[in-house]
């Protein structure tokens, strides 16, 4: 199949929405809790957030104003803190049904029967039930001018994770964790490795790594 | 496992970057297609490539200036078009060797066997062992003040991608085609379809989606 830009165009909006969101690639699964200066506590599915820098530890995340997730939005904003948590296999349909367009009074960890947890003295909460749990001060928040969509960036200032799946040169086995990939906008994936390859040169080929 | 920012401050560079790579969750395996204005052409693998949304049909690319992908970052400034191919299961080898430091002169289709391949009059190269092939027009190329990465965003002009794999509401079965996902700076997955889910709303529960 072949489409230019006019057969793209002409494209009915639901089919074109399926369709351009199938082909990034795989995305990832992030649970982002949020909770207002009141302390109602807000969880949204992401499907947008991307490594930016290791450097400080930067991870960026896309935001639609008018998207279901504006209420963990409003929130971040109002309290520069939020929490990214894996999705993982077990709560891929609750995590799932966060999408759901409920009122800025509902709490989607009530709705859905996700657990709110508080650690140390990180000021949103975290998904009990997944494996990874990532605490993010808010670093800056831009409006792309393009299609008037949001890019959110905050650093990583706590980070929560079994220990073993941590491998010994610091790379994390997500795949041992459980956490699901995310394809368009409603299909959920689990994974199986095929290998970690040694670091690219020019004059050999990529290897194997065994990190065991 | 916890950290918090002094103890992520003080971990060793290498693992540090393993670590925090792995964080964001599942990431897109693209490979990046450019050529240079006197026909030299570039292949860069870039797991950074996210959706930014539909209509028009935009994404979004990280790009670091001294990192691997400079060549191929060079080339689309110099030209406005570039490709994402996705990488599949049988070229991810060859995927990963385009992130070796070659030279300029040096094509990366010729040092790691993939085949470049010009479909009707787009500009930039396609790579023949890709099932699925986004041709882009070059829109913005933005610093992200925070840490000085490059936000390039491109709107599809072209797609090729076999009929197969196109359900009848639009989603594209990435899984069908092959397509892999990659974690952290050197691990490659294939994926296991767990479910579609239905459109959530806030009084009833997701169901699978049949879309046969």
């Amino acid at each position: 199949m072949f489409f230019n830009t006019q057969s793209l165009n002409e494209l009915e909006q639901r089919y074109r929405a399926h369709l351009i969101n199938s082909l990034s690639g795989f995305k990832s699964a992030n649970l982002l809790g949020t909770v207002d200066k009141h302390g109602q506590e807000n969880l949204s599915i992401v499907s947008s957030v991307f490594h930016l820098g290791a450097n400080p530890a930067l991870f960026g995340m896309i935001i639609r104003p008018h998207s279901v997730p504006r209420h963990s939005f409003e929130n971040l904003l109002e309290t520069g803190f939020y929490t990214l948590n894996h999705v993982n296999e077990d709560i891929v349909t609750q995590a799932h049904q966060t999408s759901a367009r409920y009122e800025k009074e509902q709490s989607e960890f009530t709705e859905t029967g996700l657990t709110a947890e508080y650690l140390n003295d990180f000021k949103a909460p975290f998904v009990k039930e997944s494996e990874i749990k990532m605490g993010l001060k808010l670093v800056s928040e831009q409006v792309i001018e393009v299609n008037q969509t949001h890019l959110v960036i905050g650093e990583l200032i706590a980070l929560h994770c079994p220990d073993s799946v941590i491998q010994p040169d610091g790379f994390i086995d997500i795949e041992a964790a459980n956490t699901v990939a995310i394809t368009g906008l409603d299909s959920y994936h689990t994974t199986c490795k095929i290998n970690r390859l040694s670091y690219a040169k020019p004059d050999s080929k990529p290897k194997p790594l065994v990190t065991l």
